[in-house]
């Protein structure tokens, strides 16, 4: 690949200096309205999908992301997947195999909160796979996404929520800290944050490995998370100069 | 690939000379018993599966085989696909979505009556699709069936029902005689073979751009036929040295 190499510590992981929170806001607020109704016109046409995969550590805010961006759009038109731990029947299959299922039709947009870049992130800091194993499933994951692309207009945008070290720190203490966030609180999170180097690397693998590029998002202020986010879809759908059909058969 | 190029014109279609129908036929049953044996130890042992695709022109044999093959198989180990004609949620997907979904679990035997060949055979000889697509499709099979092998220890075996352009006037001549396979008459199918030079081409296409091979089996003789594939599966299921798991726990 052609591509400059992405090396994530060279990457900042909060906001550009000198923007101002609450402008960026209020853009926020007119690109997620404008989502909204980007979403109708691409649903009414029925021609493209967009999969819109967030995948970052713990913490990194991938639920929160994927409220409120999408917070105007139309439950019929979206799809939402959370990947957790496979179940006895995924782990009976191929990687991709319980990802495709549940991929994006033609007028949807669908959300993976984790993805099957899992199968060779988790995965692989621990050992379970080997690195030929790896090594082809990136092949797979590829080739998947290319035919996503070109055999169902489905545009594949990835989004690798970058935050720091601390500020996961920071989120995960909130966690235990917060009666409202206790329920996230999994002191698993804090026996992966030990192994956030092997994190890295293997991130930073799969995101210049990849055919498809990534959005590298920084998260650490979450109002730029979400502008970053709405924006990068919102520029790219206008580009489809989606219209609402004209009425059939009049 | 370096495989010699198959010429399907080059093979025969009918049994070979000289070998007696009744000794085929006992032979027959004694593997169709054995591979009734193999899925047995396959689902016990739950740490591989095995695709079979059946693809061939309209007469040529796919579901008979299909009964008589695995008829001692039991079917809690066994799913059986007739792709048809693409459903509309089938439509709103990439070609290889309602594929994928079905493919044999670890443990599994899968059959697949047609397949996602389909896709770059009717599609490409209609010219439903263009050359370029044909091309990526063809690629993209390629990568998802050595996902499968690799990915899940799946045993892929794809048999071209490989029948003459007069066994097959004569099949479908018998769905309009024989009141017993009336319902299996389709108009449709005397339409399709008058593009049996365009069928040949694509299907020679498909077999020589496949990287895992194809099996070509002669079917104008149904006792060959059977033979053909179970012999073939038999064989290579057994060096597999499937054992009856012992017992967990003891």
């Amino acid at each position: 690949m052609s591509r400059p190499l992405i090396k994530l510590a060279d990457i900042p992981t909060a906001a550009p200096e000198g923007v101002k929170e609450k402008h960026i806001k209020e853009e926020t607020e007119d690109l997620v309205d404008r989502l909204g109704d980007l979403q109708q016109r691409l649903y009414a046409d029925g021609k493209h999908s967009l999969l819109v995969v967030l995948q970052g550590m713990d913490g990194s805010g991938k639920d929160g992301a994927a409220h409120k961006v999408f917070d105007k759009c139309r439950i019929t038109g979206l799809t939402y997947h959370a990947f957790k731990k496979p179940t006895e029947e995924e782990f009976a299959h191929d990687f991709l195999w319980r990802v495709h299922k549940v991929v994006p039709a033609k007028g949807m947009i669908g959300i993976f909160n984790r993805s099957h870049y899992e199968d060779i992130l988790i995965q692989r800091v621990h050992g379970w796979i080997d690195e030929e194993r790896v090594r082809r499933r990136m092949a797979a994951i590829n080739a998947f996404e290319e035919t996503l692309e070109f055999d169902n207009n489905t545009l594949v945008f990835k989004f690798y929520m970058h935050i720091s070290h601390d500020e996961q720190e920071k989120q995960l203490k909130e966690r235990m800290q917060e009666p409202d966030k206790y329920w996230k609180h999994n002191p698993g999170d804090w026996e992966e944050r030990k192994l956030w180097d092997k994190y890295m690397d293997a991130y930073e693998y799969a995101i210049n490995h990849s055919s498809i590029p990534w959005h590298i998002c920084p998260v650490d202020d979450r109002w730029w998370r979400d502008y970053f986010i709405a924006k990068t879809l919102v520029e790219r759908l206008e580009k489809l100069n989606l219209e609402m059909p004209e009425l059939a058969g009049r």
